[in-house]
């Protein structure tokens, strides 16, 4: 019987996300599996709590991964929090805050929007007058915007919240291990991320980090959370406590693959690990520069790990994807929504961040544009 | 920097899943990393989704893995079906059927339950009874029951059902790969599964299949589904169609798991499999009886994948299962809610039920005891 594993072949993935997987974190993945409860296994869990705290600079104790992809992370965030009725105020400037939309409104939540120009910061002006105007139970927005390559001032709008009984709700599926985060002195209360952009890491989990208040605001909650699968306050007792009681079996080799990416991280240093993605996102940006090929975003609130490029005039947006993944093997990623066939996203996440994979892209896209 | 991954020994996993992992599906988890996107991977994913009707014997075209473990599956199909007030008749002899009514219940179903006896299974008469009171959106029960051994007559509930307007919903976790399920002709509208039960994938993804008429009640709710995540209308557009539209990345390297693990299960024929865990079943059941340990369930409809026994008097439960596990690397089950402390449950799901697995667990038994 064909297998089609066979034929996998090896892609260089600089699209945004998922990244390319160091050898060791695929090899991770293939440890025997162990059981859920088996109380090794749990040693392997408490360790990825602590380097999740670490590396978002959090003492939050409720730091885990969620059993799905980043998307799970922001229905976890939500739906534990939100009430029918509570008001929530969501940020919008790309793709992942229209999502943080639709997600907390499906939930009975009374959503206000403040929207930006896609390709353009929030703000913090104009959260600052609506902060004026009503307050809210959760702020939420996205720190690294995947669908344009914007960064959103997360701090400055954390110190806009202090002192008040809101909720600041980040999106850091993009920025978590490839820019500084944290969590704690910005005042964030609840983050998610995935494993699949700069922890790379396959795709599959999404930490999540609840601050001891986020924790008292689910934990006081009139209604059971709507969703058993994701409810917090009982995976609580699996991931926490001297008796793990057993919510949901954990994708116990995911985990192996996120504990070995974290360890990857912490070897190389939280601080180098975020100078390699700037001086790779620079060497991008000056490669780029000498094919005429301009940014999307202005210098001041570019991502590193994810570059919005103009798609050049004459250039055929599908055919140039097709050919760089088919000649070259190296996938970029497209437009969404209304940037659709009009920027290219080129990811340098995690283990893609590297010179050589800059310079292979730089010299493919010469050939084929 | 320490790494637990380098000390982690291989345990003969004979417990309520996960099962243990053939070094091949282990091995395609590490294949390296492709896009979501990438046409390969497409043609992957549309392998995965035959090989799943094949095995279901359905020709539902919505016949997917939903990326999280098999509770997620039971959220996916209870979640997009269900609008408030829903009439749900639960059917409950166990954990799981428990678990059914609380995710149905959170959801605003108006859930009626029938229960019985732990260790027994769900009699056709009792359902006759209540359905001829009153009529239900949605019958649902589980086929094979991990918390106790029992196996429920799927089938007889089916055939009641057939010709009325009511969903058939099918927990059949530990059952897919280790006993026949014919979903089409047994009447069954909805079902869900595990990857980490006879299937022998490690835990990461549930498949479900919706049926023709059960995706007709999804696209004729009046509100849109509560759970983003979750929501097949959306999620249908990645898994079929020309156009593969983006709904959350999707974990690639445990869709791999699964697709070898698949695999593994075609190459050795359904059939053979399915005797398999019948032939180890009826050894370790004679092996058992040499020792004086008996069986909780009545031969009847005892699951071959799933052997619940009497603790025998004079062993202590926690001391003997983490005697096996430490001496013996072997791990089995306790017991849960009203059976905790009084049966052990030995799983024999997919790649674990092997004549030396048996053998091996009754030779560390007697020593053990």
């Amino acid at each position: 019987m064909k297998n089609l594993l066979n034929h996998i072949e090896e892609i260089t993935l600089m699209g945004p996300g998922p990244s390319c997987v160091d050898t060791s974190v695929l090899n991770a993945m293939a440890t025997p599996t162990l059981g859920h409860l088996d109380p090794f296994f749990i040693q392997i869990m408490d360790s990825i709590k602590e380097r999740l705290q670490l590396l978002l600079h959090t003492e939050n104790k409720l730091t885990i991964p969620v059993s799905g992809t980043g998307s799970a992370g922001m229905e976890t965030c939500f739906v534990n929090l939100i009430e029918k009725g509570d008001p929530v105020l969501v940020l919008i400037n790309g793709v992942f805050g229209m999502r943080m939309q639709d997600v907390a409104t499906r939930l009975g939540a009374a959503v206000d929007t403040l929207e930006f120009e896609w390709g353009t910061p929030v703000t913090v002006a104009a959260v600052r007058e609506k902060l004026a105007e009503k307050s809210y139970k959760i702020v939420a927005v996205v720190h690294a915007e995947t669908s344009t390559g914007v960064k959103n001032p997360v701090p400055d709008i954390g110190q806009l919240l202090k002192g008040s009984n809101t909720l600041f709700l980040v999106d850091a599926v993009t920025s978590f291990g490839g820019m500084e985060i944290r969590m704690d002195d910005w005042g964030i209360d609840v983050l998610y991320s995935g494993t699949q952009k700069c922890l790379s890491c396959p795709p599959g989990l999404a930490p999540v980090s609840f601050s001891d208040r986020a924790v008292a605001a689910v934990k006081a909650r009139k209604t059971k959370v709507p969703n058993w699968y994701l409810d917090l306050t009982m995976i609580i007792n699996y991931w926490e406590g001297a008796t793990r009681a057993y919510h949901h079996t954990a994708p116990v080799n995911m985990l192996y693959g996120l504990y070995q990416a974290l360890q990857l991280i912490l070897e190389e240093g939280e601080t180098s690990v975020c100078q390699r993605h700037l001086d790779n996102h620079l060497r991008l940006v000056d490669g780029l520069k000498a094919l005429g090929i301009d940014m999307l975003v202005a210098p001041d609130c570019r991502l590193p790990m994810l570059n919005s490029v103009h798609i050049p005039e004459n250039a055929e947006d599908a055919k140039v994807r097709s050919a760089l993944l088919r000649e070259h093997k190296i996938e970029i990623g497209a437009g969404l929504g209304p940037l659709a066939g009009k920027i290219w996203r080129i990811g340098l996440m995690g283990h893609t961040a590297r010179p050589e994979n800059v310079d292979r892209l730089l010299a493919a896209l010469k050939t084929v544009l």
